[in-house]
């Protein structure tokens, strides 16, 4: 057995794994967003042909996770395991969606820090050499999620200013013991090239496992509140661990902590003795960067396992390859409220935890 | 990167992990069963001295994860990650819990497949060098699943004769990259023992993550019935991908079948081709194993995350140390329905992970 924990909460990884296919598939208000060029596929209904919501996501994550496959050249059958969450109560958009692709499967939660669970684990169980090849997933939707968490859709609630739009989104990821060939396989846009194309291979470097940090938060308008002290004890812990400093990444993206808890996270960082410019520079956060502030009416920002989900596989992978960025450090984060914790007095859990990625 | 995988659905493991300590909490029904001696603590009251069930499951399996950490002889320090899950909405037992240790976690959801979910990981990621020490666990609580998934205890409704009675049970392991030293700790009890005892050791040996097997089933009091053909799947291929036959093991226990998916998995295993003699012997269930049938009144049998977790932790494992059994292979199996996916004319999707343990 190796060793490869590098501090208490980091693992790295040897000589790989790498991302060899990335995609995400949107809602509509998603697809009119800043980032409407990044994505898969932007659905002209978020009933997506189904009959209810849940199996509107359930098929949303299904064909995120087989438009990553198609651009990774692989085939099902070279799939070992997929790994994948959602906010669904029982995980039912990732069971559903797990019942359809028939691949050995393993449900995880983690709220809206699902995307960096499932992406941690995937590359160290690649790593660890008990996958050649993994698919990774997240999801969330909005009608689903104000149904279950919040008010049913039709009751049309005022939402106050600080609470968060849920994205309807899905992204997934194709990890592997080995590169993408890049001259077969576009990455980009799945077709063959004819001839190999300068875009860069993504290799997942190491990655830190987040604890619960429970800032005593409750009220479940503020989730970005909420999860800034756990997005921020991650980073904080990953730089001890790795010896890194924050101007070590091109981009330090946390999951979805919104306009509020971006703010936050960013004087904590600050306050922590982080380096102000590094952190105005190279910090950013992916609820910030799905919708207009403004012009979509999403108050709070964006959020949802699928919001860092597909932000970060839809665009940032995207400009990964095109070498824009060449390390990045996504941390999603999550609040581990259920519906009832609330009313037995309970304050909000954060949790996120870490992935860090370079170009080669 | 080492090849570790020895079949399509099935990883094996070099050298460690191995399982250092367990502890298994129980409710007072669950403590008037048939096991009763096996468990480290028995609840005089479900409540468990909380406000709420929910509260009184969560603390159940801290103390459950504190039990098997103490009995280990390792200390919280040496803990670098917890995996665990269980039946609530959010996984709340769990994220509070986790809270309350504050250490690296990981929430999964598997439904009642939950306990092998996490011991298989905890086994991959310490063979693969990520953790020196992982505690892994599940729990289930009669009150809180009944609120959920039926009607309100306190509604008293009549429950058909094939329905199972979720335990109020939670189950823990220490996953560890090292053997316990038996000499210093007593491993059964926790004491320090004046004299090396005749323990055994016990390793993970290899693991068979499942697929979501549905079998049309929608009747949510058959669980049973529904998960059956996901456990005998699972069973078939670890058999299939080891070149072991069922004999090789001195028990082979699904999670919580019950009476009725038990002896609908014995006929499975049989139809396929299995000696019948050797189904009969050394094939059994947990959720057959945790209450007196007729005593108890508890209809289809045990069921929940916790009823599995509790077995194998308190019962199972105990007698593998004594040297009753020398192989054991156990296999939690899941219903992966969510509250709303039988209102929306859904089946109930089944999975069962397998782990196969010997002694050492």
């Amino acid at each position: 057995m190796a060793e490869k924990k590098i501090g208490k909460q980091t693992v790295t990884f040897d000589t790989c794994p790498y991302i060899i296919g990335s995609a995400a598939v949107v809602g509509k208000k998603e697809g009119e967003g800043p980032l409407r060029d990044s994505f898969d596929m932007i659905l002209e209904d978020d009933m997506f042909g189904e009959k209810t919501w849940e199996k509107a996501e359930s098929k949303m994550l299904k064909e995120a996770m087989l438009a990553a496959l198609q651009k990774s050249g692989k085939e099902k059958k070279d799939i070992d395991l997929v790994l994948s969450g959602d906010l669904l109560n029982q995980l039912m958009s990732s069971s559903f969606m797990a019942r359809d692709l028939h691949l050995p499967f393993l449900g995880l939660y983690g709220a809206c820090s699902t995307m960096t669970e499932s992406l941690l684990l995937g590359a160290m169980l690649t790593d660890g050499g008990f996958a050649h090849n993994i698919i990774v997933g997240a999801s969330s939707h909005f009608c689903t999620a104000e149904r279950q968490f919040r008010m049913p859709v039709e009751h049309g609630n005022q939402r106050p200013p600080s609470a968060q739009w849920t994205a309807t989104a899905a992204g997934a990821m194709v990890v592997s013991e080995k590169m993408a060939d890049l001259s077969q396989v576009g990455a980009l846009d799945g077709k063959k090239a004819a001839e190999p194309v300068s875009l860069k291979n993504i290799k997942v470097d190491c990655g830190t496992i987040g604890k619960i940090i429970d800032a005593g938060v409750k009220d479940a308008n503020q989730m970005g509140s909420a999860m800034a002290p756990a997005a921020v004890d991650t980073i904080l812990n990953h730089l001890e661990d790795t010896g890194r400093k924050l101007d070590y990444y091109d981009l330090v993206l946390t999951g979805d902590l919104g306009y509020i808890g971006k703010d936050i996270a960013a004087d904590l960082l600050k306050d922590a003795g982080l380096d102000p410019a590094a952190v105005n520079q190279r910090y950013d956060d992916c609820g910030t960067m799905l919708f207009y502030r403004e012009e979509q009416d999403v108050h709070g920002g964006g959020s949802g396992c699928g919001c860092s989900a597909s932000v970060f596989s839809g665009n940032i992978l995207r400009r990964m390859r095109c070498g824009e960025f060449s390390r990045v450090l996504l941390i999603s984060t999550g609040a581990m409220l259920s519906t009832i914790s609330p009313f037995q007095g309970e304050s909000i859990p954060g949790i996120a935890h870490a992935v860090s990625l370079a170009t080669c």
